[in-house]
C-alpha cells in the first residue's frame, strides 16, 4: 500500500472536523429531512446550514445552491438542464474539458430530435485557452451554452473565465465553468468569475464523496436530470444525502480559511518537486501558464507514466498517470493532445498533486524514489535491447 | 424532539454493523476507485465487494448492478434511460407510483420532440393493481416501458409483480419494479419477479443515504442519465460514493439474513397496533391485501392527519402523514386518491412504519398517546364549535 500521497486531484480524505460534524448524521440525527416530525426538522436545518456555508464561500444566496450526487451530476445537470431549456444552437466547450462535460455535450448534439452543435475551443501549447479563437467561433455560430473549466484536473492549468463569460454573455450564451479542481485551491467568487453556473464537490477537498453542488444565477433556466419529490426547488429530486452534505459545508469553509496558508505550503514543495525533476530532465507540462499551487504535470520522455505509476506505488508513493476519472477508460490524455504535446511524450505524462498534509522530506524522498525507479528502468530497457 | 422512531419507510438509522464497514472508508481507504495506485484499487475492491453482496441478495450476476446515488436517480435512469433507447410508444405506471416514477414519464410525454403516452393502471379500493384491467389497457396501445412498484411506500401493499411482467413482456415491453420499500421487509428475487430491471436502496433497510442500485436484465437497452468517464460499465459516470456503496453491501446482506425474525417482529406489534386503532374507531386502509409486515396506514375520520403528526412529534413518536418524500410538495396522497379514499378521510391520513428495534411497550404507549390527543383535540374542537 503506498503510504504517501500525492494524488489530491483525484480525491482527499476526509479531514477530522469535516468527519466530525457529519458523524451524527448517520445514526442519531438520521432522519429524512422531508419528514414533518423533530427527527426530520433536525436533518432539513443540518442541509440549510450547509448549503449557507457554501453560499458565503463563493459569495452567492443559499438558494442559489443545488445539492447534486457529485460533480459529474452537477456538469451534467447543466448541459443537459440548460440545453433543454433552449432551442438547439451551440454548445462550446474547451478542448480540455471532463468527460462529465463533454459527454453530454456530445450526447446532446448526437439527439435525431435536435440540432446542437458542439464546439470545441482551442487552447495553446501551455493548456491556456485562446480567447480571441474563442470569441471568433462564438461568433460564427447561434451560441446557447459556453462551458470552460476554472482548472484543469490534469495540467492544474487557471483559465481566465471572467473574460471568457464576458465573450458568452456578449453572444447571449449562459456561461458555465467546472470549479470542481479551483475550490479550496484558489479563491472563487460566482460573481467575479461572471458565470451563470458552477460547479463544485465535495471530495476534493477533503469532504466525503457523495456530495456536490451546481451554483446557478437564478436568471437560468433548468430542466432537471432527476424528478420525483421535488427536492431542490424542484431541481434535483431525491432523499438528501445528509451527512455527506453536512461534511460538503464544514469542509468548504474549512478548505477557505486554510486556502493561503496551503497555497503556499503546497507551493513551496511544488516548486522543490519541479526543480527536482527538472535536474532529470523532465518536461513539465503548462508551467509557462498560470497553475494551481499543487498540481506538478510531468513526463520523463523514456519512462512510460503508467510504468512510472505502478513503480512508484510500489516505492510508496501514490500518483496519477493522468486524470483518475479517466482511468476506467485508459488511453492519451486528451488534455495533453489539445495542447500538441506528440503523443509519444503524452504517454510518459504523470500527475502529481498535492496536499496540505505532504512533507518537504516526502517530496525529497519522492525525488530519490524517482530517480532510483528510472535508474533501474533504463537498466533493464539497455540489458532487454 | 420524538424519542421513538415509527417512521422506517421514511428513512432509517444506519446498523452499527453497516457504520463500522463504511468507518474505514473516510480516511484510511478513501482512494478513488479509478486511480491506479493501491489507494485506489482498495476501493475498487470495496465496491466489488459490494456489487457482489447485493447481487447476491436478490439473485443476479455482480454485472447486472449499476451504483446510483438513490432511488429517486435509480428510477429516472430506467425511465429516461429505457425511453430513450426506443421508439416512442407507451409508458405504464400504476396509479400508485412514487414521484420519481410519475415524474420522468410525464416529462417524456411532454417533449415536443416525441410522441411518448403515459397511462396510469388502476388499483381497486385496497390499493391492489387490477390485473384485468391492466391487461385491457396494455392490449389498446403499443407498450414500450411498463413500472409497477413492488410494495407502496404508503400503504404498504404488495403487487403480483411477477403477473404483471408477464402481460407486459406478452406485449414486448420493458418491465421495472420500484423495490425500494420490498427490500429488507420481503424476500426478493429478480429471476421470480421476472422483471428487465429493479430499483434498490441502502437508506430503507439501515444502510446510508447516498447508495442505491438499478438492477437490471443484461439485454435491456439503457441511456446513462449522467455521461462521464465511464463508470458503472458506462451507464452511470460519477466518483463513486465508495463508503455508502461499502454500505449498502453490508446493509443488504444483514437485511436478508435477519429478513423472517424482523418481519414476524414487526407483524406482531402491527397486530396490536392496529388493534387498538381500530377500538378507536380507525379506519384501516388496505387492510384487505398483502402489505409489508411493518407498514400500517391508518386514518381517525375526525383527526385531521398533519394535526395528530404534530401532536404525536410532541408526544414523542415520529410518525408520517404520507410519503415523506412528497413532504414537500404537501397535499392529498394520489395513493389514496387511486383507491378512491375520500378526500376527507385522506386529509386524516397517518402511517406508522415499524423497525426493528421497536418494542411492544412503545406500540402500547404510541395507543394510549394517540388515545389521549384525539380526547384533547376532540375536547378543543369542541370548545371551539
Amino acid at each position: 500500500m503506498a503510504q504517501v500521497y500525492f494524488d489530491h486531484n483525484a480525491t482527499t480524505p476526509v479531514d477530522d472536523a469535516v468527519f466530525e460534524a457529519m458523524l451524527p448524521y448517520f445514526q442519531q440525527e438520521f432522519g429524512n429531512p422531508s419528514s414533518r416530525h423533530s427527527y426530520g426538522t433536525a436533518a432539513r436545518h443540518a442541509i440549510n446550514r450547509a448549503r449557507a456555508q457554501i453560499a458565503a464561500v463563493v459569495g452567492v444566496q443559499p438558494v442559489q445552491v443545488i445539492f447534486t450526487s457529485g460533480g459529474s451530476e452537477a456538469n451534467n445537470l447543466f448541459i443537459r438542464g440548460a440545453a433543454d431549456s433552449l432551442k438547439p444552437s451551440g454548445i462550446f466547450i474547451s478542448a480540455i474539458e471532463h468527460p462529465c462535460i463533454m459527454r453530454p455535450a456530445q450526447e446532446l448534439a448526437r439527439r435525431a430530435s435536435d440540432k446542437w452543435v458542439v464546439q470545441r475551443l482551442a487552447v495553446d501549447d501551455q493548456g491556456q485557452l485562446d480567447l480571441e479563437a474563442a470569441g471568433g467561433i462564438l461568433t460564427k455560430q447561434k451560441s446557447g451554452l459556453v462551458s470552460v473549466m476554472l482548472a484543469n484536473n490534469e495540467s492544474g492549468v487557471i483559465q481566465d473565465i471572467a473574460s471568457i463569460a464576458e465573450i458568452a454573455r456578449s453572444h447571449g450564451a449562459w456561461m458555465h465553468t467546472d470549479a470542481v479542481q479551483a475550490l479550496g485551491k484558489i479563491q472563487l467568487d460566482f460573481t467575479l468569475l461572471k458565470v451563470h453556473a458552477m460547479t463544485l464537490s465535495a471530495h476534493k477537498i477533503y469532504g466525503p464523496k457523495g456530495a456536490a453542488a451546481l451554483i446557478v444565477d437564478k436568471r437560468l433556466l433548468l430542466k432537471p436530470l432527476i424528478y420525483g419529490g421535488g427536492h431542490e426547488n424542484g431541481m434535483r429530486s431525491g432523499t438528501e444525502n445528509v451527512p455527506a452534505i453536512v461534511g460538503f459545508g464544514v469542509a468548504c469553509e474549512l478548505a477557505h480559511s486554510r486556502i493561503e496558508k496551503t497555497a503556499q505550503h503546497v507551493s513551496a514543495l511544488r516548486t522543490r518537486l519541479e526543480q527536482g525533476l527538472h535536474e532529470m530532465g523532465a518536461v513539465i507540462f503548462s508551467s509557462g501558464a498560470t497553475r494551481l499551487p499543487n498540481t506538478c504535470y510531468f513526463a520523463l520522455p523514456d519512462i512510460e507514466g503508467d510504468t512510472l505509476v505502478v513503480q512508484l506505488d510500489k516505492a510508496g508513493f501514490a500518483v496519477a498517470s493522468g486524470a483518475a476519472c479517466s482511468s476506467v477508460n485508459p488511453g492519451q490524455s486528451h488534455v495533453l493532445e489539445a495542447m500538441g504535446i506528440s503523443p509519444i511524450l503524452a504517454r510518459c505524462a504523470v500527475r502529481v498533486s498535492l496536499g496540505a498534509s505532504n512533507t518537504l522530506l516526502q517530496v525529497e524522498n519522492f525525488l530519490k524514489a524517482i530517480n532510483h525507479i528510472c535508474t533501474e528502468l533504463r537498466r533493464m530497457n539497455g540489458i532487454v535491447s
